[in-house]
């Protein structure tokens, strides 16, 4: 097992990496130490482990929520329902909601437990590549709203994070896939040496090798743990981890939520960032190659549906990320080394989303 | 104009307190800094208060949300809207949620601050004398679920409470005389000297003479700026604020939301803790008296409604002070000091909820 520490003061937690960790009783129970648990899964993970982790909660009353499946439940109705579940069952301010799943189930499980009487604990037990390497780590909870995606949600930090790397084995393999685009986001924006393992090592994250596997989440939670120590809230350099999701959100809200998958459209946005970081001269030709040729082995798409410069850009001006009407974008100063624009040059800006959705509809 | 700080390292905020406050483009200049802002209030106070406050906030883009009024939409659906609409007005992470209004509307405002885009800023202009020395101050958000009061929430401190104390001429006297209930409370558990105060000054205060005004809302501000600044998530000393609460919302539960106004029902509930204080040895009759006396020339009702003790406890268990199914109560180790009680004997307690809710049904 090995163990990556977010380090927050008095609100620090361990995520705890390794094979198996669903059957280890030691482990849950150090990150669950609370009496009454609530643990959230869906019809799709549930079946798979949650007798496994009902076992290896022994000892404390364990009550279920099964959501449905898909980015499209991730709303406040959900959010209500795991409300509505504690309530029943008569949950105080030291019960524990403990996220079985992926992305979707941790988001919105989280923001019932920042919510349920003014915030209870929360255990992510991530499920998919993409939770285990981003979305379980770092507090930001939520629901999407049909105006936007997570524009509804709370800062509310886990008080451990359980990664079960054999997890993955079950995951289709076109979520692996876009788990990989964050995986290759953080050596984007933080570690050239860490995109030029990945750019050796695909093959075996995508035979899920439990060496290869477990050095990816592993240094994906470490970089992601130091930026989120330095910046909870996201004022500044944790928007670094945003690097293609503004485009992305833009394809995720064109398409309709679940269409294309989070990874999937946040690969093509990196994909756009890039282009965009050349148009400024901070990429080479060469350089942007690079970052196409690695989604391409990793399996993503690399092609933007065709909606239209205007509409894109009306889309991305929704995202949370705008400040004060100013769209600031994640780009790349150089491989390995994220960047924070609020002033990009709107014609270079306006080339690159002409050239990725189209000039028009 | 008074002020008092609450003292909270990063997240301090000033109240501001006076008369005339709502015209006061200075003051609300300070207060609300933001260029977009989202007024909330209710279809009572807007018709009186809301031209005066808009055009104090003149300069920005204001746009408003008119909720029905009463304790009973103090939902999840009622957060929802005011999400709506600040979506709808394509508001971003630098937008502003005005709450004008009493405790529901700054409860429910400041809950939709809380969760939208993950926090954006709040600022209390209450209009209730309850609001006024309690809810607007110390961060305190929520709404309620059919199973219990304030069962959703979050803590989200304000970035400023501006209390124009000419806006209490407007409020029926019943509602001014259930957040006398609120006022009383502070001298009962933290401050016998303004329990004394209260005492000489009470039909001064009934009649809203400025000067009696001013000087009970700061004082009840000022000591829930220290006790706050003590804990501000109420691991501790906070919950002493709770005072007849857990009592109170047995009461409430029990009547249905919006029957008993809430300082009605604290107000009975302070004297069931009173009550059993003396059965701990800890009060003399003539001192529960004397909290009897005071609440009755405040003009607040002093017996609970007969549910029967069984059905009160069960209500009171639901409570979100019930930690691991131990109901803390406040009591009162003498006048002016409160004390927070995790094993209260059950005998007392018993004793108690039958001489005051009757002992079946």
């Amino acid at each position: 097992m090995q163990r990556v520490t977010i380090d927050l003061g008095a609100r620090s937690y361990p995520i705890l990496i390794g094979p198996g960790l669903l059957d280890d009783g030691q482990a849950l129970a150090e990150a669950v130490p609370a009496r009454d648990v609530m643990v959230v899964t869906n019809e799709i993970v549930g079946p798979l482990y949650l007798d496994r982790l009902v076992r290896g909660l022994q000892g404390r009353r364990v009550e279920t929520v099964l959501l449905p499946d898909g980015e499209r439940h991730k709303t406040l109705e959900t959010a209500g329902r795991i409300l509505d579940a504690m309530v029943a069952a008569r949950m105080n301010r030291d019960a524990c909601v403990v996220a079985l799943g992926g992305g979707v189930v941790g988001d919105v499980a989280g923001f019932a437990a920042a919510c349920y009487q003014r915030g209870v604990d929360f255990v992510q037990v991530p499920t998919t590549l993409l939770a285990q390497v981003d979305s379980s780590v770092g507090g930001k909870t939520g629901v999407n709203h049909p105006g936007g995606k997570n524009l509804i949600g709370a800062f509310h930090q886990p008080r451990a994070v359980v990664s079960d790397t054999e997890t993955l084995r079950s995951l289709p393999v076109r979520e692996l896939r876009a788990g990989l685009a964050e995986v290759i986001k953080y050596g984007l924006v933080a570690d050239l040496a860490f995109l030029g393992w990945l750019e050796s090592n695909l093959a075996a994250l995508l035979a899920l090798e439990p060496a290869a596997v477990a050095h990816a989440v592993r240094r994906c939670c470490e970089i992601k743990a130091a930026i989120v120590a330095a910046d909870e809230r996201e004022h500044g350099a944790r928007a670094l981890l945003n690097l293609g999701h503004t485009f992305g959100h833009a394809i995720e809200a064109a398409a309709g939520y679940g269409e294309w998958l989070h990874g999937e459209a946040v690969g093509v946005g990196m994909l756009m960032a890039a282009d965009l970081s050349r148009h400024l001269g901070w990429l080479g030709a060469a350089d942007v190659e690079r970052v196409r040729d690695l989604l391409h082995r990793a399996g993503l798409p690399s092609s933007a549906p065709p909606i239209g410069a205007a509409r894109a850009l009306e889309l991305m001006a929704m995202d949370k990320k705008v400040l004060a009407g100013r769209i600031r974008l994640v780009l790349l100063a150089r491989l390995g080394e994220g960047v924070v624009s609020g002033d990009c040059p709107a014609q270079a800006l306006r080339e690159t989303l002409s050239s990725h959705f189209g000039s028009g509809t």
